[in-house]
C-alpha cells in the first residue's frame, strides 16, 4: 500500500490548495492526526491538510483506507487503536494518505471538512502522564532561584532524566478553560497554612511525546527502540501553581500544584513528519551511563513561542525558544522510564519539562520570565508576574526548512477559582 | 430489588456451607468482587462466598441479576462498568446477591465455581494510581532514619495528606512474580552513579482504596462525598527500591524506584462490607484545615499481617499492624486529591502509604523492620535486611467482630533482575 512518492519530498504539492501556502502549519509533508466532531455529532479521526480536515473515519468506513486488515481503528474517537498497530502500519497509512491528497491524484472526491467548521477533542486517551525536567537552563534557573546559584543543579540532574508521574485525568485539549486552583498555601511568615486560591499561577511551555508502541513490564528499552516507539508529538502547557507546590512538594514531589489541568494541542504531529528536523543533543557536561547513550540525533529543531493575552488587551509574545535545547531527548526519557522494568503503554504522554533557552527572552515559564515576581513583564500596559483571571495563553511551534511542519495552537484561558464546596 | 434482610446481620447464614465457617474470609456479610477465568477462558466477574465464587457474569447473562437496566456491566472482565453505576446500584446488587446466597433461599441452582479451580486477574482497570504517605509512625520512622530524629516529620506532614502519583501500568494481581528492578545507584562513597540491580528491595504494606464514583475536573469534594465515592478496598504491596529512590528522588519525588510493580489482592472488599468496622482517626496533633474535617469515623479497624518466605524456608510473620493507625483516612486522601480541581475517575487506586504501628513489630516495611539494615531480621535461620531473589511476601488482612471480613491474600515472589537489553 506504500505510495511511490516520498512523504518528505519538499516539491510535493496537494490538490487541497490551502496546503500549498508556505505559511500553513499543515502542508502535505505534515499530515498530523486529530479528533473532531461537527454539530455535536460523534467524534471522528481526521488528518489536517491546509485549512481542511480529511475524515479518516469516513474513509475507513468506505473501505478506502484500511490501516488494520479486518478491524476498524478510526471508529473509537481516539487515536489509540491506530497507535497500537505495528509501526510499519503508521508509515503505510501516512504514505497512502499523502497519495490520496497529492496534486497528481485523479480522484478528488474525498470527505473534507473545513477546520473552522468543527470542534476539536482530546486526540488520545491519555493512559498515563509523566512530566520530565529535562531542560538544563530551566533546572538551573529554578535551582538558582530557590537553592544556590553556585550549585543550581541537583547532583543527580546531569545523570538522570529527572521526571515524576503527573495526572492523566486532567489533560485537556486546547481551548478548554482552566479554573484557577485552590490549595494549601503557607507564606514564609505564616505560622500555619491556609486554604485558598493560588496566587502564583504559571504556565510551563513543553512538548509532549506520545507513546504508540508499548513495552511489557520487566522489559526495558534501548534508545533506538524507544525513539521508534514514540508515535508523535503535541504542544503542552503544564499549568502550575507555584505557591501550592512550594508548600506541598517535600518529600514526594509536586502533586496538587500540577493536578488541575494540562493543555495539549489537538494535532498529533507524527515522529515521521519530524524526521528531517532531527538534531543532536547538547554537549554532555558529564558522560551519560551506557543505557542512556544515543547513537542517532533524537532531538528536534522546533521553534516555540508563547503569547499571553490579558482580558482586555492584545496578545504579546513573551517567550521564543527551541526544543533543540533539551538536554534529554524524549527517547532518553522513555528509556529511563522503562529502565526499572516499568511497562509503557499506548497513549502514555511524556512531557518534556519546561523548555527554556539560554537567554531571558527564551524562558518557558513566568516563574523564570519574571524571576519569581522580581521583574514583572509589561504586557499591553499591564504588569504580570503570574497569571491573572481572564488571561489567555497560547503556545505555537513549527519546524522550518524545505517546508514548514507546524503544530497548530495550544491555548487556554484562566477562569476564577471555584469556591470550595460549590 | 433490595432484599428484606440486612446484609450486615451477623446471624445470617448461607446455603454455601463453607461460608459459615467462622474462619473464612468470605462469609455472606462480606461478598467481595473479583475477576476470574477458568481453563484459559474469558474473564468473568464473580463474588467470593466461602471457598466458592458466584459467577455474576453468568447471572447477568441469564437475566437473573441486572445492576443496570438495559446494559451489561459484568461482561468486560473488569469491575469498572459496575463501579461507574450510581451508588444505590452497588447497595441493591449487594442485597440481591446476599438474598440469592441466603440459607433461606429456595433456589440453589446458581453458577458456583471453586476458588481452587480458577485463575484470578486484576479486578479493575487501574485508571490512575496514587500513593500516599499517611501513617504518622511510618513518616516518623523514615524521617528519623534519613533526616533528624528530633524533627522527623516534615513541616507540612501534619497539615497535608502527602501523596504522589504512582504508575498504573505495573499494578498487578496477587501471584504475579516481580523482577528485581535495575536502576541508577550511587553509594555515599561513589563519585558517579552506576546502573545495576537494586540492592535494597523492599515491601510496603498498604491498603488500597478504589474510587467508584468520579468527580469532574474543577469540582472538589467534601469529606462526606469522598467517603461515599469509594467503592472498596484491596490489600496492596507497593514494592520499593530504596537505593534507586535515594539517588533519584530530589526534587520531584520517587519515580523508577516505585514503577516496577505494585501488587494488589484479587478481591475488592466493598466499603459497605466494612461499615461495622469504622473507627475514628487518631487524635490530631495540630488542627486540620476545614476542608479536611471529618464528621464521621472514616478509618477502619483492619488487622494486617505480612509474612515472608525465603526460597527454601518456612513463612514467618514479620509484621502485625492495623489500618486504624492511619492519620489520614482514604476519604481525606481523596478530598485532598480533588482539592485543586483534579478530576478523580472510576478505577483510580489510592494507596494508603505504608501502614506502621507504634511498636517495632508493627512496622510495614523492611526499611523500618531492619532499621535500614542495622538490625536484620532472622527468618528460618536466614538473615534479612532487604529482599533476596526467591523470597515470597504475602499480606493478609481481616476485620474481626460479630463476623470476620477478610481480604484474602496479596502475594508476590522476587525474580532475579533482568539484564538490560535482554
Amino acid at each position: 500500500m506504500s505510495g511511490l512518492n516520498d512523504t518528505h519530498n519538499p516539491d510535493r504539492k496537494s490538490w487541497v490548495e490551502s496546503a500549498n501556502n508556505p505559511e500553513t502549519d499543515f502542508p502535505i509533508q505534515n499530515l498530523p492526526y486529530g479528533v473532531f466532531s461537527q454539530d455535536g455529532g460523534p467524534k471522528r479521526v481526521g488528518i489536517a491538510i491546509g485549512d481542511q480536515i480529511l475524515d479518516l473515519t469516513a474513509l475507513e468506513e468506505a473501505g478506502r483506507l484500511s490501516p488494520a486488515e479486518g478491524k476498524k481503528v478510526f471508529s473509537d474517537g481516539v487515536l489509540n487503536p491506530f497507535m497500537a498497530l505495528p509501526q510499519n502500519n503508521w508509515s503505510e497509512t501516512r504514505s497512502r494518505i499523502a497519495d490520496l491528497l497529492d496534486a497528481k491524484a485523479g480522484d478528488r472526491q474525498l470527505p473534507l471538512v473545513a477546520q473552522t467548521a468543527v470542534d476539536m477533542h482530546l486526540p488520545i486517551f491519555v493512559r498515563s502522564f509523566t512530566d520530565f525536567y529535562a531542560s538544563k537552563e530551566h533546572a538551573t534557573n529554578v535551582g538558582s532561584m530557590f537553592r544556590d546559584p553556585d550549585n543550581a543543579l541537583m547532583p543527580n540532574w546531569l545523570h538522570i532524566p529527572i521526571g515524576y508521574n503527573g495526572r492523566a485525568s486532567t489533560v485537556v485539549v486546547s481551548g478548554t478553560p482552566i479554573h484557577r486552583p485552590s490549595g494549601q498555601l503557607k507564606g514564609p511568615n505564616d505560622d500555619v497554612p491556609y486554604f485558598g486560591p493560588c496566587q502564583k499561577l504559571d504556565i510551563e511551555l513543553e512538548l509532549g511525546a506520545i507513546v504508540g508502541t508499548s513495552n511489557p513490564m520487566g522489559q526495558p528499552l534501548t534508545a533506538a527502540a524507544a525513539y521508534e516507539n514514540i508515535f508523535g508529538y503535541v504542544l503542552l502547557n503544564d499549568w502550575s501553581a507555584r505557591d501550592i507546590q512550594v508548600w506541598e512538594y517535600q518529600p514526594l514531589g509536586p502533586f496538587q500544584s500540577k493536578a488541575f489541568g494540562s493543555t495539549i494541542s489537538p494535532w498529533v504531529v507524527t515522529r515521521e513528519a519530524l524526521e528531517k528536523f532531527r538534531v543532536p543533543a547538547p554537549e554532555r557536561v558529564k558522560p551519560l551511563l551506557p543505557y542512556l547513550q544515543e547513537e542517532t540525533p533524537n532531538n528536534f529543531d522546533i521553534h516555540l513561542e508563547v503569547s499571553l493575552t490579558p482580558p482586555s488587551g492584545k496578545p504579546k509574545t513573551i517567550s521564543r525558544t527551541n526544543y533543540k535545547y533539551m538536554y534529554y531527548s524524549s527517547a532518553l526519557q522513555l528509556v529511563h522510564h522503562a529502565s526499572s522494568g516499568c511497562a509503557m503503554e499506548t497513549g502514555d504522554l511524556l512531557g518534556s519539562g519546561t523548555i527554556s533557552g539560554p537567554t531571558p527572552d527564551s524562558f518557558g515559564s513566568l516563574l523564570e520570565l519574571s524571576w519569581n515576581g522580581k521583574e514583572p513583564l509589561q504586557i499591553d500596559g499591564e504588569s504580570r508576574s503570574f497569571l491573572e483571571d481572564g488571561d489567555s495563553v497560547d503556545i505555537t511551534g513549527w519546524c522550518s526548512g524545505d517546508y514548514r511542519i507546524g503544530f497548530g495552537n495550544c491555548e487556554g484561558t484562566v477562569l476564577p477559582a471555584v469556591t470550595f464546596g460549590e
